[in-house]
C-alpha cells in the first residue's frame, strides 16, 4: 500500500523522513519518483492535476493542507473519498496568528503605529474586552478553537455557521436568516471558512455594510472570498478600520496591487499556519489505519458540500 | 475617614460617582478641592507631591497605579503605609498586551511589515511555540499572569526574580547568581520588573549580550530601565531582533528622539495597562476596610525595597 506525496518538495523529504521512521513496513514515494503506479494506494497532495487519472488503485486522496479548494474536486472520480488534513500543527498556528489579529485591532495598534510614524505620542481610551464583539464566520474544527482561545481573553465572542452549532459561552448565529444579525453585533470579523461556490466573493460591501461602522477585519479563509475593491471602498470610506489579510486573490498579491499600500491593511503571505509534518504525519498514518480497518477518516469531506 | 484624590481628573470624576454608588458614607474629594484638611485620612494619587505634608491627620497613601516609584517615597513619612493598586483591570490590560507583542515577535511581523513596504511575498520558516524561549523578568502579580497566559499558547517558559520562586510548568530562576544563565535561555525577554535603584538602567548593553543573537525585548517596565543608546546599537548589530517598548524615558518621548524611527522597534505610549476605576474603587474599598479592620493591605510595599 504505498502513499505517494506530490507537494513542496523540501516538505517531502521530511515527510519520506518520518515515514521511514514511524512506520517502515508502509512505502512512501515522492514525486516525480513514483516507481509503479499501479501500486499507489494512497496520494497525499496539495495540487494533484492529471495524477488522479494515472493511478489505476487509488484509494483515497488526502489533501496536505486544512482546505481541499485547491484540488479541482471535479477532477477526482466520484468513488474516491478526499480528506482534508487535520492536525494539532495547524491549530496551534492559527490560534497564535489570529489571537494576535484580534488583539492587535483591540489594542489599537493599527493607530499607534501611524503615531509612531507621525512621532506622536497619543495615549487612547482602553476598551475592556468584554467590550470587545468578535465574530468567527465558519464553526469547524480552527472556527471553533480560535473562539475558544478568545474567550480566555474576556472578548464578548460570537460565531456563525451555515448548520446549528452550540458552543460554551459563544452565542452561535446560523443559516442565511442569521447572518445579518450576527454581522451588526460583530466589531472584528474574522474568515475562517471554506473556500465554496457559496463563499467566493462572500466579503463584499453588502456584508461591510452590514457590520457597525469602524469594524475590522482578519481574513484567514481563502483570498477569493474576499473582494478586494469592496475591502479599500469600505476602508476609505470609514465603515472598516483596519484589515488583517493573510489570504489574498491572487497569491502571491502582485507587486502594483493596491493592498499593499493602505497604511490600515496588515498582508502577510499566507503564513497563518501551515501543516508541520511532525504532527501531520501521526494523522495520516491514523487516517490510513481507519480506512484499512473500515473505520470513517478524520476529515472526509462531502462532495457535495465542497468541504 | 475621608479619601481624597490627587490625578487625573477626568478619570477622579468617574472615582468620584462610583464612591457616591458604592460607598456613600465615605466621603470622596478630588484635589484641588480638598475641603478641611484634617479631615483626610486617605489619599490616593498618581504624583502627590508636597500634599502628604500638609494633611495632619493622614494614615495611607495609596498609589492609583501598580507602581509606586512615580510617588518619592522619601518625601513620605516613614510611619504611613504606601500602598500600590493591585485590582483585575490592570492584569488584563497587561495579559493583551504582552501575548500580543510575543505572538507578534514570534510570527515574524516585524520581518512581513518590511516585506510588506517592500510589497514582497516571503514566507518564512515557522517556529513551533514550544521552540521559542521567552522569559519574564520580575515575578509579581503580572509577572505570573502574564507567564500563566504564554503557557497557554504553548510557549518555553522562564521567569527570573530576586527571590526564589515555584510557578507550574515555568522555569524559575532567581538572584545574582542566575540571572546570566536565565538571559542566555531566553529568546524573548519581557521586562516587569518596578523602578528601583536596583533596576534602573537595568536593560543595557550587559543584558543584551548575553541573551542570545536575535532575541527580543518587550518593555513593559518602566522607562529609566532602559539605556536607549544600547538597545539601537544592539539592534544595529543585530545581537538584538526586535523590540516592543510601551515604556520609555523621558515620556512622552520627544519628537526628535531616534527610537520613534527605528523599523525593528515598536513604540507605544505607555497604554499596556491602566488602572479602571470601575474595578479599582472596590480594591481600594476592600483596603479601607482592611485597614480600618487592622488586617493587612493588598499592595503595601517594603519601604526598604522600594516595591
Amino acid at each position: 500500500m504505498t502513499v505517494l506525496y506530490k507537494a513542496d518538495p523540501v516538505r517531502g523529504a521530511q515527510w519520506s523522513a518520518l515515514f521511514a521512521q514511524r512506520a517502515p513496513d508502509v512505502p512512501f514515494r515522492v514525486w516525480p519518483d513514483i516507481g509503479d503506479p499501479a501500486l499507489i494506494r494512497y496520494l497525499v497532495a496539495w495540487h494533484p492535476g492529471d495524477l488522479v487519472q494515472t493511478l489505476p488503485n487509488l484509494e483515497a486522496v488526502f489533501s496536505v493542507g486544512a482546505g481541499v479548494d485547491q484540488l479541482d474536486l471535479a477532477s477526482v472520480p466520484a468513488h474516491l473519498p478526499v480528506v482534508r488534513m487535520i492536525e494539532p500543527g495547524i491549530v496551534e498556528g492559527m490560534l497564535e496568528y489570529v489571537s494576535e489579529a484580534v488583539l492587535a485591532i483591540h489594542r489599537d495598534l493599527f493607530d499607534y503605529a501611524l503615531a509612531q510614524q507621525a512621532r506622536a505620542w497619543k495615549p487612547l481610551p482602553l476598551t475592556p474586552a468584554s467590550a470587545r464583539r468578535v465574530g468567527v464566520l465558519g464553526l469547524g474544527m480552527l472556527g471553533v478553537a480560535v473562539l475558544e482561545r478568545l474567550r480566555i481573553f474576556g472578548f464578548d465572542c460570537a460565531g456563525w455557521s451555515r448548520s446549528a452549532h452550540t458552543l460554551e459561552g459563544v452565542r452561535c448565529y446560523a443559516g442565511a436568516d442569521e447572518f445579518e444579525t450576527f454581522l451588526a453585533r460583530t466589531d472584528v470579523l474574522i474568515c475562517l471558512l471554506p473556500l465554496t461556490d457559496a463563499t467566493r466573493g462572500l466579503l463584499a460591501r453588502r456584508v461591510f455594510d452590514a457590520l457597525p461602522t469602524g469594524a475590522s477585519l482578519v481574513h484567514v479563509g481563502r483570498g477569493p472570498q474576499l473582494v478586494a475593491d469592496d475591502l479599500l471602498d469600505a476602508l476609505a470610506r470609514g465603515q472598516l478600520r483596519s484589515a488583517v489579510l493573510d489570504v489574498t486573490d491572487p497569491e502571491p498579491l502582485p507587486p502594483d496591487h493596491p493592498l499593499w499600500t493602505q497604511p490600515r491593511v496588515r498582508i502577510t503571505p499566507h503564513i497563518a499556519s501551515a501543516t508541520r509534518p511532525d504532527t501531520a504525519v501521526d494523522s495520516l498514518l491514523d487516517n490510513l489505519r481507519r480506512h484499512c480497518a473500515g473505520e470513517p477518516m478524520i476529515g472526509l469531506i462531502d462532495r457535495q458540500l465542497g468541504y
